[in-house]
Order: C-alpha cells, then structure tokens, then sequence
C-alpha cells in the first residue's frame, strides 16, 4: 500500500476495510456508455479530444465505441490510430458476442471489431438466463457457446479480451449457477477479464459485496465492477466490489451515462488511492482531475456539476459562517482531502492567497513575473473574480486572460490596433428565396492608416462579422491573413431565462503554428462573439510582434 | 419487514443485509444545513412552501434553521406556529449547546430556541477533541459539561432533544474514548437521539459501518447518521449507518448542501423502503416524490439534475437501441424498480441508434398506436435517420419528434398554422452609441386572417426574432400569449470548423401547465433558432387542440 492516503488527514482505514488488490485497472467507457446519456451526440472529433484527455489523466483503458454498429464510431478507431499518440492507455472496441447459430468468423459485428484494430476487445454478454431467453431468444447453452467461440477467436487473435457480463447481478440472484457458467466459460476460453455489470444500477453496496465474494470463491481470473448510478450508490458499490477483490473497475468521467449515470470514474479512482492505498492511474494525473473533468464538460457541452464530488467547483467551497474562522487556522480540520490532490482548490482562500497565487503562476506560465508585485497581484485577482462573476472564464481562453494581465501591467489601457466605429450584421430569408437565408455584416474602424469601411458575407452572422472585420483590416495588418477561426463554442450560462439568459462565446484561432483561444460574454451571441473575435485578432498581431500602425 | 421490495423485481436482500431496525426516523434538514449550499438563498414565504411539501412527503421531522442566530429562521418558527399545518412532521429548531462557562437559562442562543416552541430542539455539540480544543477553545471536561447541561434543560422543558455530534467520525477514529463519552453525556441527559454526523463528508461505508456497530456497543440510546457527500457515498454511509443499527436519517431534498450537498433523503428513503423493506415515511409520500423534488426545486430555483436517482427527469429514460426491443416486452427486465413507486415515468428516447421498436414506443408513450403499421415505422424510422445524420436529435426534442410523426401520419403534410413570406433580423452597434448594442427582428406571414407583419426588438437576434414572430401571431392566435420560451441552448456540432460547423438549436418552451422541447439545425444560428421557434409555436397550438385559422 502507497501512503497516499496521509495526505488525507484521516487515520488510515482499519485491516480487512482496505482493497484486497493493491493494483485497480480503471477501464474508461465515457465514449461508449457515457455517450449514451441523454442529450449528449459527440463528434469524432470530440471523441478524439475527449481520448487525448483520459490519456493525460492516466487511465488504463479507453473504450471507443461500437464500431460496425455505429458508423461514427468505426470512424474514430481509424483515425485514433492515425491521430492519437496515446501514452498510457489502451483503445478497446465494444461489441457484442456473435449470434445465436452464427460463428465469429462469419458474423460481421465481429469482423468490425477485428478490423478496429482495437489491441483490446470488450464483449457484451448476456448472464442473465431470463434475457438470453426473452431478449435474445435462444437458450443457456447457445449463449454459453457464443461467449467461448467469440472470447477463443479473438484472444486467437491476439487481442485481450474483456467480458461485459450484462445484468449479471440481478441474473446471480435470479439463477445463480447459469450466471456463473457464463464467468468460468469465458475465462477458460482465455478472457483477461470478466466484468461483474449491475446494468439496471439497482443494487446496494452489501449485495455487491455478497455477490463479487461468492464469484470470487468459485472462479479464478480477473474480476470487473461496472455499476450505474440509479440507487445512488454507484461509487460505494464499485469500491464494495474492490473491496471484494475486483481488479477493474469501469466507469465514466462526470458520471456520465444513460439515466442516471455510471459510476463516476474520478470519484472512484480518487476514494482508492486517497483513502484505500490503491494504484489506479498511470503517471499523476490524480492531481489534473479537476481540469481534465472539466475539459471534458466543455467538449461535451454539458454544464459542469457545481457539486460533484472531488472536482466540482463548489467541492471544496466553504460557505463563510459557522465555521469561517476556524478553517483559517486548520483547514485540514474541516475538509476530507487537501484539494490540490485532485487538482481542486479550497474556496474561501481563493480571494485572499490561492488566487493571487495562481494568478502568479499562470503569469509565470505566460512569460510574464509578477512574484513580489503584490498591488499588481491584487488588482488583476479582483478583475478576474469580477469577470467570472459576469460569465467570463479564463480556463478556457489564455489569451483573453493574458490581454487582461497585460492590460494592467500597462495601466489599464488594452493595446490599440483599432479602434471601432461601428457594426452591424443582419440575416434575412428573403420573400420568395426558397429557403435561402443571407448573412451580411459591415465594420466600421480606423487604424493609423485611416478609416476602413468593409462588407462581409457569410453562412452566419458570426461567420460574416468575422470576414467583414478581416477585410477592414488586413491593408493595415497583412498578417492576419494567416489567421484562422478554428473553433467556435457557445454556452448559455443560465438556462433558466430563455433567450435572455448569459451567453458565453469561445473561439479559437489559428495562425497554422499555435492556436489560442479567447473569451467574449454578453446577453446578445452577437456581441459576446464580437468580443471574443476581436481579442482573438488583438493577442495573434500581439504575438507577432507587431506594433499599432 | 413489509414486502414492499417486491415491487422492484429484485430477490429480496440475503439475511444479515437487511437494516436492523424496521422503523427509521427520516429528519429532514433542507431548510437548515441544505441552505447552506453555494447560491441557495431561501424567503421565509421559500420555507414555509418548502415545509409544507416536507410534510406531504411524508417526513417525521422538519428542521427549520436557527432560531436567535438567523433573523428570518427567527421568523419562520413564528409564523410557522402559525401558518404550517403539519400532518406527519415535527418542527425541529437547530441551535447549539450553550457557551463554555456559561449555563443554558443564561445563554440567548438557547433561549432562542426555547422562544422557537419548535417541539424538537437539535443541539450541535463538538466531539471532536481537537474541535473542542481548537475551534471552541474550551477542554474535554467542559464540553461535556454544556452538552450535559443544555440537554436536560431544554428536556426539562419538555422539549424532545436531538443532539448532532460534529465531526463525530473523524473524531472517533482520533480519540474513540472522547467522541464515545460526548454520545454518552448526552443519552445520559435525557437526548432522545444522537446523530452521528460525517460533517466532512470523507467517510466510505465499511468505516462508517464499522463505527456505528462500535458505537451501538458501547452505548444505549437512538443513533442517527447525518452524510455530506464529499466521497460520492453520502447516500451509501447513510444505508450502512441503519444497517449497523441506526434509527434516524438525515438529509435533505435534492442532496443540497454546502460544498458536494448532504444525503438526498429521497434516494435514502427509497432505497431503504423499495430494497431495505424499512419503514421510513408517513402516509404514501413517495409515490408523489418526483413531483414534491421538482417543486422544490422550483421554489429553492436551482435546476433539477435530470441524472438524479429516482426522481431525475433522465432516471427511467433509456436510450440505448440494443436494449428497445426487449423493454418493450419485459419492462420490468430493463429498470431497478416500478417508476410509479417514486412517482417518476419511463421514458423511451429516441436516438440515432433507434430503431423500429423504440420509435413505436415512443409514439406509444405521445398517444400514437403505431402497432403493425410497419411501412409507416420504416417511413419514420428512416426520417429519423437522415435528421439525426445531419445534426437534429430527437432524444430532448420530443416535440420535433411528434411535429415529424404526424406530418408522416398525415401523408408527409405538416400542420399549416401560417405562412412565412419572410424575415429579417439584425444586430447594430451604432457609432456613438457607448457600447450598446441594439437587436431587432422584422416577419412576415400569412395566417387565414390576411398578412400580418411586425417588428420585434430584443437583447439579442434570436430574442428579437421571437418577439417578431409572436407579435405576428398573436392577433390570430391569442393561445400564444400564454407561451413562453424558458430554455435555449446552442451547440455547435462538429467543433473543427469554426463558425462554419453544423449549429443545432434546443428550444423549451412553457405554456405554465407543461413544457416541451423543440429543435433546429443549420449552418447558421439563426436559422436553427428559426425552426425550433416555429415548431414550438406549431407543437403548442396542435397541444391545445387549435384549428388553423
């Protein structure tokens, strides 16, 4: 056992209340079962961003997706294994066992999973004997007979393969020897793992407990946890599982999943190894947690969980009162881990030391001193908790945040490329355009060298405020030619105002070498976008060097 | 133990997994230690409406606030007495013990709660040495004198007398002796129960489970348990603290609170009256809990979180096209229990990997019987296909969903309310004009009633467009003016292509009785917003059973 768990401040769990491996496989399913959430449809793109980033938090195993079943999904393993360098983790492919009367070979769900070319393969299986009956209406020894072709053809392969026991928990419970059977089959047909999958997310951490012991005693590999969240209990039942002597657990960053989720993935790994001793994560990844959870959020496009356990923005956010004084003097007192073990931070002292100091430390990452600068320190700290009390966020938008310290740095006065008269954009669907809808926008601006006066068209307002703001300046700044918009997001901050609501805008651009990305905040898109595009040409000209003409 | 977990389908739990005791104490603490959670900022009018749905859900004990600490918890005792008409629950004030050195009949704060004439008194006590030394700045010996001394005179006054031991579990694993000793004192002085608190919120279930069988040995008296959610276990310690003999249960609804939020009570309670065979509630609350969570949260205005277990809108939502065929035969295969036993619904989303079968329930669930009508299921599954291929999803858009069944029930022709000749939108910041932005929307159109043409203003295009387009409707359809648009969210589907990428649209829209969901998609925001705009207006007509005019 690691010491991890002194960082916690609590006294070491009690013998027999620790896992019973000191090694844990954290097996990722957030591009498979999370994607199955409501509301969330996630690009190949995502999927590749979002993979990038499990990587960096260090988990075992990715799962990708179903290729063959979804066209997006054999998409992204061929360009996965193009595009991603992946440095920890392995790419599984989800599928299913072959069909009933069917052999691997010949089965074509089974042929896309091989031509993934995914080195780890996990199946789905039925190991409920009322499903195998009712849902894929055959029988117990068929089903038994899909899991050992499929598991031996593709471990024949040389692909390692793990076995998604579905429903197994309410199928022990209801035929306790045919769940079983479908284990044993599968580990003696050279499966690297059977996973334990409380499907309906029903259970209670004691029967889990019950259930993964009794499977234990009575089969030898590799033991799996893969539980939902419909009790509330997804977490403490993964741990029972551990407990019991799983070796693997599964889940899903921000809990994501269909209903009400699946165990969430950080939350897990950080009660192992902060409070169980277990090794879980390759490299310190732990300790990005927060950043990385809420990468993925903005990838997702789902709204952060302010009380998400772990990496929350309220986790470890302490409400001044009661306790305000003493959480001074002995924060370790009054919080269960030290924050910055998942890469959190404690609130109340964010406005006093934490945020001058990170303030510091972004500013040193940016090239800029600030150590010892204390009013300087004070004054862009208080800006930015002003801002993002308004909506903005400098996670996302360096460059945004760097124009801001800069701006201070010189006295408050931003650098001025240009100064802006006026804008104006309009979309139209014409009377008789069959559907046809124009965009066009107009800037008005002066530089040095005069008054510019420029027209844009575009598939969106957006889109032709940005060509309409390149073609008034690129006379006076020719470099921005090599400017690109690469990304553009929109997030409505609260949702509960219709179209009144906080709108937030983040763009990305690119010069072909770096990109950066900028922040623009306002009731109206178009305006928060303006503000965002404008940042973005201001940092890249900035960052050329180039000096106001 | 009453037969109630038959309703779920699952073997009932093994001996020795059940919870001790087969009445537990549900104590609700929404109003006091969950308004502590970040933004939360509750009226007394808040509280009292709060309260009275406490008590119809059921509740054996409500905790108001502070008394004498918190003016408006001051006010709320008082017109409570007066105005709350409790059928099950107990009004309990919290406060706490009286000051170091001083005696309760001197000490305002606990005359405050004596002033209350709430019935129940919640005392806070340290049991915590370290707390005890460092935060109150008194010794062990004179801790337990003012737990002892505030006890037995408010139970001299008739009073029943909770006493919360702070930071008792990591206090116990400190100093077992001291912490034992506090829950002692008070039994001794008359305390009709004493919570364990897990205040925060670090604990996981075999430690809380093994401190709590500890302390049932070594003393004699009612336990209660009292989870914050800091581990993602707040729900599991709570069920390990009955099953090791505890009889009371604190939480609050929605499991807010400060920092992660305390115990949801609702999946506590469910989980010990639907799985634990506990009695838990008075009357038949739960089957009414989706509904009293949602009212609540409508009054304390923090967004329900959709994955919440139970009583989340996404709860008993499925997805997944794997699984649709077979729920539609054997629901009870597919979910962990009965969803009219907490007063929520199953809900089939219609999703990219849908198929025949889910669409045909779908179209049940709206009031469609699509049954055998398979030239039409293929017409709508296809339909569906090609939209969700180029960006719609209909899994948080039923009302699209419904808008595109009956154009495809009425031979492809959708409902003809009006006409768009055109419209015209734009955004201006004028010279001169200090920053503000101004949005303005122009449409036309023609209902039966002739050509009608308005103009709308608004703080942003799309809001200026919805003021437009009601204003052209409204003197044909009066029904409109009952609608409001209450949720817009933006998301940008392939995120690599900067404002040209696939824009999608999710309009919800509230008529004050219900609401629904209505989506858009196109290259350009606005046109996207355009087309949810009008399904929704389309969707609430057809629903309120308007004939074109």
């Amino acid at each position: 056992m690691s010491s991890a768990a002194a960082t916690s401040g609590l006294a070491r769990p009690a013998a027999g209340h620790e896992p019973a491996t000191d090694v844990v496989q954290v097996y990722d399913t957030t591009l498979r079962d999370g994607a199955q959430q409501e509301g969330m449809n996630l690009s190949v793109a995502d999927k590749l961003a979002i993979a990038a980033l499990l990587d960096e938090l260090g988990v075992g195993y990715i799962e990708g997706g179903w290729p063959g079943a979804i066209p997006k999904d054999t998409e992204f393993f061929a360009r996965a294994a193009k595009e991603l360098d992946l440095r920890h983790a392995r790419l599984a492919a989800f599928g299913s066992t072959c069909k009933a009367g069917a052999q691997p070979h010949d089965d074509p769900q089974v042929q896309a999973l091989v031509e993934s070319e995914a080195p780890v393969v996990t199946l789905v299986a039925k190991s409920d004997i009322r499903h195998v009956e009712r849902a894929l209406r055959t029988d117990g020894q068929e089903n038994l007979r899909m899991i050992a072709a499929t598991v031996r053809y593709l471990v024949g392969l040389g692909r390692e393969v793990v076995l998604d026991a579905e429903h197994f928990f309410d199928g022990y419970r209801y035929d306790r020897d045919y769940a079983l059977a479908c284990v044993r089959t599968a580990f003696e047909a050279g499966a690297a793992t059977v996973v334990l999958c409380d499907t309906n997310g029903g259970m209670l951490p004691d029967w889990v407990s019950q259930v993964v012991t009794e499977v234990r005693a009575a089969t030898d590999g590799r033991l799996g946890i893969h539980a939902h969240n419909d009790s509330g209990c997804a977490v403490a039942n993964s741990l029972a599982a551990v407990a019991a002597g799983a070796g693997h657990v599964q889940g899903t960053v921000n809990g994501y999943g269909e209903r009400t989720g699946n165990a969430d993935l950080i939350t897990c790994v950080a009660n192992l190894e902060l409070k169980g001793g277990a090794r879980t994560l390759a490299g310190d990844g732990l300790a990005e947690a927060s950043r990385i959870a809420h990468a993925i959020s903005e990838i997702t496009n789902i709204s952060p969980y302010a009380r998400q356990p772990y990496v929350g923005a309220s986790a470890f956010a302490h409400k001044a009162g009661l306790h305000a004084s003493a959480i001074r003097v002995d924060p370790d007192l009054y919080q269960h881990i030290d924050p910055v073990a998942v890469g959190n931070d404690m609130r109340m002292l964010v406005s006093e030391m934490a945020g001058r100091a990170s303030i510091e430390l972004k500013g040193r990452e940016l090239g800029f001193d600030l150590a010892g600068q204390s009013e300087l320190l004070t004054r862009v700290t208080t800006r930015v908790k002003e801002a993002e009390a308004a909506g903005y966020t400098y996670d996302a938008a360096d460059a945004s945040f760097e124009l801001l310290l800069r701006a201070e740095l010189d006295g408050g006065r931003p650098p001025r490329f240009f100064d802006v008269e006026s804008w104006r954009t309009f979309v139209e669907h014409r009377p008789g355009a069959d559907g046809q809808v124009d965009s066009e926008a107009t800037v008005k601006l002066r530089t040095g060298q005069g008054r510019m006066i420029s027209t844009g068209e575009g598939n969106g307002p957006v889109n032709a405020l940005d060509h309409a703001l390149r073609a008034a300046l690129v006379g006076t700044y020719p470099e921005i030619e090599d400017f690109e918009l690469i990304d553009y997001k929109v997030r409505i901050l609260d949702s509960q105002q219709g179209t009144d609501a906080i709108i937030r805008v983040l763009i990305e651009t690119s010069d072909g070498h770096e990109s950066w990305s900028t922040v623009g905040v306002g009731t109206n898109i178009i305006e928060a976008s303006w503000e965002a595009l404008t940042d973005s040409i201001v940092w890249g000209l900035l960052h050329r060097g180039v000096e106001p003409r």
